[in-house]
């Protein structure tokens, strides 16, 4: 059994051995090893040995990193404002924690890493604070069901104080609207910014929180590879208010496709769906959308039924990591479904078309912009060790190496190169198990009081993180599905393709749905769409 | 029995009638009875004896009125454009019925009294167009509960197309997502535009309607009273994207209020709902927020639960229409559950506090403005026949007289003064009825083949619409509800309060939900909420 501990000199030691390989020496400073500050002053902290206390002229000390990506103008200002008013500011928030409290873990997101952590947390040992522009986790796998009207959208969020109901009853536990915008890993601080609403009164303003642990499970972000006008005239299908804005535009396009005085041609662009990207998602909205054509349209649309038409495009094969057996069957079977799949490049997306490499226009009237996700601003700007891909940097252990107390997982972290493991998928099954593994071990560290700040010397971590790929499942549409039980690309295995791959993909997501009271809705969602057909109300 | 006919000659007789006690001299010509136009030239409408050619000159005859509400700055610059161009422009859409096909009912509107009539119509008879910019109807006696998430927004909304399914199915039956902005009575024609998305490629564009019968169903606006700021800052609960919005911003405070870093007063001031306006939807929306206080928050935001806080501001008295028992019943149970009620009348809305006539600032996080309905921008732009409170006039047929077939039903249309009946209320209950009774009149008329314009001459109407009040209901929450089967104000009859009350409004209105896919999910909504409690996702 390989052991490991969390301890400033087993760090050292790691980081040694990381030192050797990283080619950085001119970032060097970034990966330093935190050192005990002068602790003197502000009586608050003086009794504290183990945290530093922030002195005003180090407040933004080069730990601190801004992400403007998630910045408002607003937000902007009043970094602007502290960064010229540094020596005077205190932002509000939660201190360090004091001896006779709890360790506090700060989570960084709400996703299926951050929740699956979240729910195993023994909230008898450890005080947590979780912080997230979103109050809920998305089902992600049942997202693209949603734009058609198959589920709806509630069925698919669950509440994070529902995962986890000590951020809403414990004491010392928070859940806290706001975007994390820098972290001080000397200081064992993360800075925030509130979210408001667009009109709101309340001026977004910036608080800090300080940890014990951090957590860093911030997701990523869909991938443009800079191409023009994506971001501004495609959806993306991430969260929940992204499918309900699908939903508010294929709705609208039929029924404006229907007002008298259109041209044709203007009616069939319209009607036009495209997608960009054959992975999993891309096919399963492709899927989703020629069964609501066939079964929806054709009775609640009758009069444009005809025009209405898919588009897949893809730059290589869809369903790349899929058997070459179930890409054909996915190809075939889109393809019956009336779904027309296209190779392209996207060169330039305009308004109503999209423009190819190879010149082709494509007018558009919904374009769905699927072509995986990247590290996020917000990572971008973190000064932590990256792993290939931008993403933040981790061990064996998902501990980030060369900072204390620091550890990431999910679609935002990556095997750092010299561990020798590849950086593994975004897949919501890989931030799950990143999640239970690091939560066992949390607790198992809790346990032993080693959850405080700079205090789990000498603890054995235990075995190290080890991915297991369970296999991949994409539904195709009208009852079928995909299921690929291979561990891996190249190894072989057991492959299914329909109508008890479907069952399967049903019964598998049924039993990983959240809660109990999410099972029930998506069960009384399957039902109703199948009795009553979809609902097609345009709300907003 | 009570013969009424729809002919030129019964109409002249009855306008001979409204004409003696009319005193609206000076805009006398609003009501002129249509003449036939010169049947000559444009081979198109040539062959119709009894539809009048749209002449250039005449396109924009006094007969059309313009609502400015309902227009964007871009589609006032296309009726500007078309009024300089008049002489040339055609708008695009729906000419007159031939003789060959079905009579051609035009509805405006998408609310009780629309739907009702639009479920009735005989489609065998009368092809249906249906002009609304909402493509669902909304159960509005349950939309309050929408707002804290005891029902999900889909579960009262209910989409046009399946209550009428010829609209989507019926090659000549259509849904038309537009606002109307006026009416040609002469011509029997209406004028329309198209309905887009904010930041949508589309331009709204001007369309036109002829009707063989139109019935304005087009319900009416919040009120107001030139209160500044109310439009700016308060929310309406009439639509299910109001409910929408509500219940974002509610969650919006309760998890601003929990950040690190805000005063007591601004925690307080977020926390802070305040309701204007102590009818049933003012009382019932009270009612679901102190149940939401007491049974979610208490559990879900316990940080913040002691500050949140509901204020009920009336200038009267609270649920006037119901009997002097069950407003103290109402009054006691309120105030026990926690809800402040006031006295009290609005001066000014400002973005974080309202001013009281007599001085008193009273800040908010929440406001909800339910004062009541008055006529809509719409109404008032007809040149019609205006009931007392401005509404559209009719007469006991629901004929708007003057005119040919044109019908006013639901909030927008009101008893002329000449009827000698007084204004009914602008209640669910009322609007349904009418539409019951229209839509059977319509049926009748239809298969004695005087569907089609100008033509249902001698045939007889029957009974005029009688409304018979069956009794008043309001929830004031934690189980409990009001039950008024008096028929009026001032007349005698049983009247409850309590559970059992409680048990008998949410059994009428669970038979009363317009579909069984609907009854299914406000069923199972209800079920889940008292399981698990209310869902706290906060989406978009």
């Amino acid at each position: 059994m390989a052991l490991a501990r969390i301890s400033r000199s087993s760090l050292r030691r790691s980081e040694g051995t990381f030192k050797s390989t990283l080619n950085e020496g001119s970032t060097r400073h970034k990966f330093s090893t935190p050192s005990l500050a002068n602790v003197t002053g502000d009586g608050n902290f003086s009794y504290l040995s183990s945290i530093r206390k922030a002195t005003h002229t180090s407040f933004f000390s080069r730990g601190i990193s801004v992400a403007p990506h998630y910045q408002s103008p607003a937000v902007e200002r009043i970094v602007e404002d502290s960064d010229a008013e540094r020596e005077e500011t205190r932002y509000p928030g939660l201190e360090a924690t004091r001896p006779s409290e709890k360790p506090r873990v700060v989570v960084l997101g709400t996703g299926w890493a951050a929740c699956r952590f979240l729910k195993g947390l023994d909230t008898k040992v450890y005080d947590v604070v979780c912080i997230s522009p979103r109050n809920h986790m998305v089902f992600t796998p049942l997202l693209a069901s949603t734009c058609v009207g198959t589920l709806e959208f509630r069925s698919v969020a669950e509440p994070v104080s529902r995962i986890q109901s000590a951020l809403a009853s414990n004491p010392n536990s928070y859940f806290y609207l706001a975007t994390c915008s820098g972290v001080d890993t000397d200081k064992h601080e993360v800075y925030c910014e509130t979210v408001t609403n667009d009109g709101s009164p309340h001026k977004p303003y910036r608080f800090k929180v300080a940890y014990d642990k951090l957590v860093i499970a911030a997701g990523a972000e869909p991938l443009t590879f800079g191409i023009k006008g994506v971001k501004e005239h495609a959806f993306f299908l991430r969260e929940v208010n992204h499918a309900q804005e699908i939903r508010k535009k294929l709705l609208l396009n039929l029924m404006l496709s229907e007002n008298p005085g259109i041209s044709e041609e203007e009616k069939k662009r319209l009607l036009h769906c495209v997608v960009i990207g054959g992975g999993p998602t891309g096919v399963e909205f492709s899927g989703e959308l020629s069964d609501f054509i066939m079964s929806d349209v054709r009775e609640r649309f009758s009069h444009v039924k005809d025009d209405i038409k898919v588009t897949l495009i893809e730059a290589n094969e869809i369903l790349s990591s899929f058997d070459v057996g179930l890409r054909q069957y996915a190809t075939n079977h889109l393809t019956k479904s009336g779904v027309r799949l296209m190779r392209g490049v996207v060169k330039e997306v305009h308004p109503k078309k999209i423009t190819l490499n190879d010149g082709t226009d494509v007018p558009y009237g919904l374009l769905v912009w699927s072509t995986g996700v990247g590290p996020s601003e917000f990572v971008k700007s973190l000064h932590l060790p990256k792993s290939a891909g931008g993403r933040i940097g981790v061990d064996e252990w998902l501990r980030v190496p060369s900072v204390e107390d620091v550890f990431a997982l999910g679609d935002c972290a990556g095997f750092l190169e010299q561990t020798g493991r590849p950086v593994l998928p975004a897949l919501a099954q890989v931030a799950e198990r990143q999640g239970k593994y690091l939560v066992e071990l949390f607790n198992k560290i809790g346990k032993q009081n080693g959850g405080k700040a700079l205090s789990a010397e000498d603890i054995p971590l235990g075995d190290p993180f080890v991915y297991k790929h369970l296999g991949s499942m994409a539904t195709v549409g009208r009852y079928k599905a995909l299921v690929d039980l291979r561990q891996s690309k190249d190894a072989k295995g057991i492959s299914l393709a329909g109508f008890l791959s479907w069952l399967i993909w049903r019964s598998a997501y049924l039993t990983r749905v959240v809660s109990w009271r999410n099972r029930l809705y998506v069960a009384v969602n399957w039902a109703t769409t199948l009795v009553f057909g979809r609902d097609n109300s345009r709300i907003g």
